[in-house]
């Protein structure tokens, strides 16, 4: 474990890398990141990525006035397979560093959901959670960025739901299934709010295939059932 | 997934019970939890441990002017197998929650290490990460506390380690071993600070035994890897 600084001195996120030609110019936050923080020199390499799977290897061309690179190679890292948590509120401030966790360990997709017991707070700060995914990436030096998206139903979030196997965190489900994930097979969970999900809503999850996973002995608070489920996915792929 | 009210309205953590006679009078933030949050009437039924083992079911025989239970039954659950977890720093103030989540998932002892290469603060909050265990027990009705030490070496924690497999958080290590553990055989997991264990170390967490362990395909902070690891254990029992 070494700390972010030093495990990505100079991993970029450029979310317009794609579009980039064969220089570019970085723009006022990242450029201040490169020659003040990290003190990069002209001639030393960096590396960038779009979130998207783009990884682009860059040269320092030059750090005044402006912070300009130089494109030496393109790679593509192959997409990971697909592993969306659709997570109820946790209690008070949780949320954020659920997100953090949740980028680190390699979900693809955090779907926030409104259940009928509790909602997600009015104010879910999904800018700042863009923030925290994004310093989660470069902390893994990761070529893929967590997919945010605004709180919904739990049935809006199962319209876009593959259908197949899916785990719901549930003290009184059976052991979850530690066998290494086939390649390419897509990955569902779904976690709670903090007052449960209804009937209603574990009828539905039931129709769309999700089956209860029980994580711990005792019971979880969501924001700990959600990362140990990601833990778990973690560990298979 | 509950708050921690619904799920534990009444469930106490009374250090002391084991000595207890057959009635006993609360102190005063029990009493006022009792007779303020929960609102207990008498007659009501409450449960309380001492956070090693005992559990004993309680019937409120009065409020006022004092808070007086009389003993209903005591049982002793079995205690957890031993899960030992050796943890360097993480960065900043993750510590508070890493032994939140760490009791919620049922380590049994957590021993903050300073490692060679960064320490934890000097004002590591013993009695805040207390509190926060208790919380994490009541929330779980566990009978048994999370055990915490003050912060020492590696070499003075590991001078108390059983010998055996010990897991090593590691990002080029195996996958880990999801096989269910064996009745009484305990967990040790090691887990490096931000900026990770030096060769002397790992080579000490070598010689007694501990292997290498890859939680998650990318790197992880150190508080990711606490309680990825924590979650493995928890689904293997």
């Amino acid at each position: 474990m070494r700390s972010a600084a030093e495990a990505a001195p100079s991993f970029l996120y450029l979310p317009d890398l794609a579009g980039a030609g064969d220089t570019l110019t970085l723009a006022a936050d990242d450029a201040r990141y490169l020659a003040k923080v990290v003190r990069a020199r002209e001639g030393e390499r960096v590396t960038a990525t779009d979130g998207a799977g783009l990884l682009v290897t860059l040269v320092l061309e030059s750090v005044r006035p402006e912070v300009v690179l130089a494109v030496e190679s393109r790679t593509h890292a192959a997409a990971p397979p697909r592993a969306r948590l659709l997570c109820g509120a946790p209690e008070g401030e949780r949320g954020d560093w659920l997100v953090e966790k949740l980028a680190e360990l390699g979900v693809t997709e955090f779907v926030p959901v409104d259940g009928e017991r509790n909602a997600w707070p009015e104010a879910v700060r999904l800018e700042r959670w863009q923030r925290l995914a994004v310093a989660a990436l470069r902390q893994s030096r990761s070529a893929w960025l967590l997919r945010l998206s605004a709180p919904c139903s739990l049935a809006e979030a199962l319209a876009d739901a593959p259908v197949g196997t899916g785990w719901l965190a549930d003290p009184d489900g059976a052991a979850p299934d530690t066998r290494p994930t086939p390649p390419g097979s897509d990955l569902t969970g779904a976690v709670g709010p903090s007052s449960g999900f209804s009937d209603a809503e574990r009828k539905l999850l039931s129709t769309h295939g999700f089956v209860p996973v029980k994580l711990a002995g005792t019971r979880l608070r969501t924001e700990t059932a959600a990362i140990a489920l990601a833990s778990h996915w973690a560990a298979r792929r």
